[in-house]
């Protein structure tokens, strides 16, 4: 194992920016992983001012991603970075994405991955040609307790599957923010930087992430009602869906931006024969587990009786909370275990390498595009 | 206001019953009302025998509805039932209720209310050529805090609504228990008996109840699927619904009697533009208020600041906890006091007279139809 | 078994009082006990008012306890009472009891038992003599997740018992409420209608009634700190006390009337070498268990696998919530198998005849002048 | 202000030690702090190892305090530490802040701060002679909510403090863990480590500094019970203290370390006339307010109407759950805040450079011998 930190370089995430900073201390928090290089915004003035705030060498202080990866291309493997994390707005991931990927640089992305299932599709097969590192930070599915929901699932402590319902209501766009200027909300209700989807796109597909990591359940058809209830909105701000899945199960999935007052509240329940799971991101230390022949039992996060996944995904003892940070932070400690590995020159630990990867970000285009297709039509389903 | 108990007589809820004791003990709580005559079973012999468990004289305990029927009407006013309360399962509601209409006498009869529509419709027929009183027992429009969210909401205190979620989980037929020999799980998953629906009949018209008795809104259109989740099961276990309400607002409905070891988990999210209200059955005494513009707030029964229609409703200090049967017995004291303003002369307070009515319970037989219609359909929104 | 409703007559709890009207309800709502008599009140024309609102005949409604117990004594076993309930203020218990009791009549009385331990050990001597039922309404224990904590701690669940906390705090004296004419201000801060405590007597009774009940745990000595913490108020609305039990355990008692916004969390947790339990009053249905070993349990009121005394304290399905009014109905429950028990010349069953008795009252009214005897004292420990 | 990382040395923390790896996250969290160098370890072999853990430099990587101590002197101030973080068991922390205080160096120390209240004293004497910056890492009082709450009592929203209850339990030290070699249970059980105090040294130091931060109350007398309750612990493992508060109020102190399968629940209760505040720890991103004359509130970590201290000390929105890290760096990030400001030639802006100071550490030690004092004494009083 390489005796030291990590190096990375990110684009995206300077000044104004909400979600860049975040990227950035959980990368930090573990003492494993430096920034070293960056292009933090589209505007050259802007990306340097702020690399400066982050106390980027000038010399690794970029106007733009161009000059970056062309930078990383002529330096010694002494200097260059191990990897790139791309926190831009959704309309620039796929060229920096691909050009990274193309270049040989292992890459960290933000999600929903790219617009279209063609660019989704692009970048599947230039990873899978390059062999490199792909993560997506869908960082719910980061938390422990997720980890142990997912193994609950996958080694039969519920039975058969029958019921999903994941929802993820927010209420910070129940006004019609983009008209103030809100620079968070004018991109994401923006068409031409969000996607084709709105709320689906931008909390949605956490949702459909979290289901199919933990659940495993493939979606066979769905029927969607999306709409865009804040008079003015060129996007959808709220969406409900029935879902079916492969092998029987159904399902329901609701994602909302307008639920007035509410936070952050992303939520799955899973049902099955034996019993039926409850997790909560705004509580995501206990997972609620509800077996059929016994009484409620409440999981927390740093407990012995674990499983060894999310054992590991843990930093502090049960009762000293961790929270969104250290979710993030278990993506990227994912990420670069499978990169530490790959500089060793051996295949990652699964358990270490644990992180969403460049086909979960695939499903998720793909699920915004047949959710604004179910949407469209009238017939009750639409095939996956 | 006749200065004596109000005097009843049951149908149904015998011995092996489960909701007519429910309704004796909201009968009884407040010494307003007494039990002086009925027929509790459709078995002659456990009809008497269940009627002497309760202490009912032998000349009013009857082996069949149409004798206690023939025998009230025989009775001088000093004596007579002024109402009865029908508590049987489903298929019989019609014909005893129905008959006790014609025949002049104030009812309560439990939900689904009918079969059909066209029984529903001959009811309200019945109950408007009577003038009689006829509530329906929808109980949890009972609860204190559920009238106090219908009041913020129809007072604008919520701004224009815009999403409606109500769910209704319970997992106690997670398992085939009607192969069982168990009563309850037989008759209403018994298509002969408990109507054209199962979850959506027995639970699901609880949801539709609440949502409508607390919102106001109408169903222009929705979208149904139901399953039978369960291996041999003869009528749905589990709903899912996308709603479509008049003025714009979306809804999502969602019950499941599968949802393994969740109790009776009946919870209505309301949101409009300028908050959003939660409620939650198993937590009934809590009504939580997310306005736009500040601090989360809990709303607790019993506090000085409630609408008056929730003050009245309870009978306990905050922190005495109510629960089931107070909201029952709601349902009831409403019937009585329309009875009791009958008796006297006058019309009822409309705050006293606080009762689901026929016209409710017909609403929930057309729902009920409807769903399955659109179940049964390709279409994405069958109309209301 | 006597195949009839009990009767009962009530001393106070008329016009303005709160409790008697809970008393009444709860002896409703099962429809085993009926209401035949009474003196509502220490002022006869109220008495009477009162007596005619609860619909007793003219013939047994009095305007003083004397002469309904007079009455009573006259009248033929058909239709004597099975037993008197004692509503009254603290002040009034003592000598209506005393009588009832001599006169040979079972007896329900309210807590805190009497004033003095003179007047409790001539009570407790005087039923003894009489070999009658008293009860005593220690309302609290009649919880079914009270029963199976007791059951738990009882057989051994929790290991050697070391730590017990508990708490009873209340906001509703946090003002001169007496000043301003509030009736049950008003006697419950009076040093001769409410005895020697305030707060300690009112609520920190039910707290070591609670204690005692549910751990057996024996106080060997005591430190308290009583304050009478609102200007003006004659008597203690606020008080903590350490604890030490027989066989080494520890204890924290907090009793408060002046934390200000809080409705009546009473709140109980045991802690042993094997587990802890917490059970909070305002969500009576849960109990939750720390085993220290596995995961936390949240038990639940309903659930098969509770202890036989907790199932049958329950009437409902779990989910569908019981509270306050059922609790204290089990305590009537308890009293009323005793009796009839007794009817039918058998002793009754033990899960069935589940009761305070007139030894924990007297227990109690020890605990009072403990109390106050370590607050005037300035050594640490007051042995019990 | 300096536009650089602040550099730092730790003193402690090394392989198998808990909390130095916190303090370590929460001074990287933000990119605003670097460790530079260490003595990891008392062991000069441990010592080394663990600092090449965590990427030290060979030249700054020490086998001893002493030698690092010395090596910085040497120096220059390009190359300098910025401050030293003690993390050692509790014993060690006085040599190592008296030294580097003597020696002018800015200090963070963990908490108890020493073991007597001579070293109290003199260290307090040493840092007020030099001038330099001294933390202590009550890291609690990091938490954004808490610092609401001090807000809302310092600005009179409770009115007239009451009563205060303060607890802090915990399970881990349920059995005898320090005799199966635990490392942590060890030193905290070992009165010559830890001090003359177990329980109530660890975490109930915390209880009353978070009392103290948030209430400015000060006590004037108290009365502790401590147990060893654990067989052949040599150190209080659970206490019990009475509190009297200059001014009238009172107060209740607990700390346990055997409250079996609890896990960290720190948790604050304040009542004054106008209203109550209710913070756990364990759900840090709430505090529950319950005004004399309305609703209660759940205010929440990120909103927009929380006071300026605590909006500043909060890194992500609302619902996006932040811990006991980022508590952690709130100390931390005020520390570094005075730090700046004085490498600037400033004094530091009070709401960036909030941080406990040495004062309350020395307020701590007095706390814990007054406790233990307390605990020996037969008088129910002991003056602080």
């Amino acid at each position: 194992m390489v005796s030291r930190k990590l190096r990375y370089a990110m684009v995206g995430g300077g000044r104004d920016a909400f979600i860049g900073a975040v990227h950035r201390k959980a990368m930090a928090l573990d003492g494993q992983i430096e920034l070293v290089a960056g292009a933090l915004s589209s505007s050259p003035d802007k990306a340097r001012a702020s690399g400066r705030d982050v106390f980027l060498a000038d010399d690794r202080n970029h106007g733009d991603w161009q000059s970056l990866l062309a930078d990383e291309l002529r330096r010694s493997p002494e200097e260059r970075i191990d990897f790139v994390s791309i926190v831009t707005p959704n309309h620039v991931h796929f060229p920096v994405a691909k050009a990274f990927v193309e270049a040989g640089f292992h890459v960290v992305c933000d999600k929903p991955l790219v617009h279209t299932r063609a660019e989704a599709d692009a970048l599947v097969a230039a990873v899978h040609k390059q062999g490199t590192v792909f993560g997506v930070t869908y960082n719910y599915t980061g938390y422990p307790m997720v980890r142990q929901a997912r193994e609950m699932v996958r080694s039969g402590q519920l039975g058969t599957l029958r019921k999903v319902v994941v929802e993820y209501n927010q209420g910070w766009l129940a006004t019609h923010l983009e008209a103030e200027g809100n620079k968070q909300a004018g991109w994401r209700t923006d068409p031409a930087r969000s996607g084709a989807a709105g709320a689906i796109g931008d909390i949605g597909s956490h949702a459909e992430n979290l289901l199919a990591t933990v659940t495993g359940l493939e979606i066979e058809a769905l029927c969607a009602d999306l709409g865009a209830l804040v008079p003015g909105r060129a996007l959808d701000d709220d969406g409900s869906l029935l879902l079916r899945f492969a092998g029987g199960a159904r399902g329901v999935l609701v994602a909302s931006q307008i639920h007035t007052g509410v936070e952050n509240d992303l939520r799955l329940r899973i049902s099955g024969t034996l019993g039926t799971l409850d997790w909560r991101q705004e509580a995501p230390s206990e997972l609620i587990h509800y077996p059929h022949d016994g009484p409620k039992q409440i999981l927390t996060r740093g407990s012995p009786w674990l499983c060894e996944s999310a054992r590991r995904a843990s930093r502090l003892p049960s009762g000293h909370p961790e929270g969104f940070i250290e979710a993030f932070a278990n993506v990227y400690a994912g990420v670069a275990a499978d990169i530490r590995a790959r500089l060793a020159g051996h295949v990652a630990e699964p358990i270490a390498a644990d992180y969403p990867r460049v086909e979960d970000g695939a499903r998720g285009v793909r699920f915004i595009e047949r959710t604004v297709a179910s949407d469209a039509s009238e017939s009750k389903w639409t095939a996956w």
